[in-house]
């Protein structure tokens, strides 16, 4: 199929091929070109399946009108789910996404930064995984557009947009010690990100502000690659202790489905055996047979606002930081209800 | 930060920037570099960061080792993992996969391809979404090497992998026929695409080969735009009818969702108000109150395969077309027991 250019279009609308840019770069009204000759070139354009040069387009403009988004994990629906909000507010703005996905692995991501640096992106939103903070200085000393999504290193200055994941995290302890519960267990990911360290954080300071003695059993952390094997082996030993746990928080989706299946497994029931809350937000959540209690983060909104500050920091990279921390909302269900409710059952 | 040559590695290691060039281009065998200098070489170059410029390497080759998937719907948990599936594959091989999601929509689905042939990607893999036929024969007709993934028009001579959706909706109703139930519904989209049409001429057949006939208001199709309204709707409709539905298909995931909420919001129960089969898989089909029934299609199979097929084509333009239909699986459970078990409960 031969490509179709201006001059094709022209020639079928009987008018020049300078009009017919004028159109189709939105720019009829500049040139008071009438609004029924503009409709018809955008209509014999669209029959032709005319196809602008972008990247001609982008070497006048040094733009390309890309944003390149990088996600820690594309098959966890949190991330899916901002991937698609991204997407969205950024094609109101006129900008098309391309996506990489890291799978928590800093290498992937080192390269998928690379790719995208050399498909010449017009800025980065990065949702960072452990280790990758040598990239996000690379991109920093190279000038390179970028905003920090969910996620931040509190040592690299950057502009960023996340969840306050220590307050998240303290609602949770005081939701569930506010319900009755005091022996409260946390689930969390080893790890030295930022986020994982303010969940624990939020948990434990929860539980001394009530005067309830933090036991180092309550917390256990698992690895994302065993991730499904150590979650298992977390709850074993929570039901083998002297004292079991009444309550257990998730610090992610993920850990979440794997204890949930677990916990189903060992018919064990929630929450009269283990009330629970988690992080994330999926369907699942409003699905399983007592519903979950969760912390709902500000999904859209962290999505939007990422867009908002990256599109301000490539119109004037002189702008100052925006970093923003946003409340995640607890929801409160039966998998957490008060212990009296169901004790009188 | 001032980018790393391959000058800097050399003095550093006191070797020629040759020799660094032979190493971390993998060549040291053919050279005879020694392990040592080999392994001092690749040390410095991590150490000082050396990002190697992939660009400049691929005007040389020709190739930039991406390859560029567009999915219909990242909110779908399908294909997040199918597309989890990919690049794990493609990095496997030596590719890094470049995602774009057109949110079933395809003047979306252009712009990403526009994109991402402008950013010469080396092939594509693509879940075409409605509408995107001259897209494909776009794509023929440059010679540009695709496979397209889950979803294919029978019209269009392509390579492709996908679901045998005909056996997998036969199945479903034949089960649910076994089972004991009679009055079956079918909850699709509203869509010309071969693969909601396929499930919906299974279902029919199903219906067909067991002597029951098909009443035309057990099929509903209900558009994406507004799935959430239209699947109540149609509930809405199963239940007022003179003779009620006893079993539902969901033909996608994202019906199934909306569906199961109503269902709960309703209180009815499954499977004795009504069972329940779907296409798709999720946890939360395992997490449900009553777990689903659900046509397990081959996702991992799905998406290697496609790599290897575009591997292929991309390596040898001349292989001729490779087209698959792989079998789901119906992994039966509680939502479709046969009525016989709880009607004597």
């Amino acid at each position: 199929m031969k490509k179709i250019s201006l001059k094709d279009i022209a020639q079928k609308a009987g008018v020049s091929t300078a009009l017919v840019s004028y159109v189709l770069n939105g720019k009829e009204k500049e040139t008071r070109v009438g609004e029924a000759i503009a409709k018809k070139v955008r209509e014999i354009a669209k029959e032709l399946n005319y196809q602008p040069n972008h990247l001609a387009k982008s070497l006048r403009s040094g733009k390309t009108h890309t944003i390149g988004l990088i996600i820690a994990d594309i098959s966890n629906p949190f991330f899916a789910n901002i991937a698609r909000v991204v997407e969205d507010e950024a094609k109101r703005n006129g900008y098309t996404v391309i996506i990489g996905s890291c799978d928590e692995n800093a290498e992937k991501s080192w390269d998928l930064l690379n790719v995208l640096i050399n498909r010449q992106v017009d800025g980065f939103i990065i949702v960072s995984c452990e280790g990758s903070e040598n990239q996000i200085r690379y991109l920093k000393e190279r000038n390179l557009p970028f905003v920090l999504l969910d996620r931040h290193f509190p040592d690299i200055e950057t502009d960023f947009v996340a969840t306050n994941n220590y307050k998240a995290s303290y609602d949770a302890g005081i939701h569930l010690i506010e319900s009755g519960y005091e022996r409260i267990g946390l689930i969390a990911y080893q790890s030295e990100m930022y986020h994982m360290v303010e969940r624990i954080r939020g948990y434990k300071h929860a539980l001394n502000d009530n005067n309830i003695a933090f036991d180092a059993n309550w917390l256990k952390e698992v690895t994302f690659e065993n991730m499904e094997q150590e979650v298992k082996t977390a709850i074993d030993a929570y039901l083998a202790a002297d004292y079991k746990i009444e309550a257990l928080i998730f610090a992610t989706y993920g850990l979440a489905i794997n204890g949930l299946k677990y916990i189903n497994e060992l018919r064990l029931k929630v929450p009269s055996d283990l009330a629970i809350v988690s992080f994330g937000q999926a369907e699942v959540f409003d699905l399983y047979y007592c519903p979950i209690t969760y912390l709902r983060q500000p999904l859209e909104l962290l999505g939007k606002t990422s867009v908002e500050y990256l599109l301000k920091k490539m119109k004037n990279p002189e702008e100052g930081m925006k970093q923003t921390l946003m409340e995640a909302k607890l929801i409160a269900r039966d998998s957490s209800m008060a212990k009296s409710t169901w004790m009188a059952e």
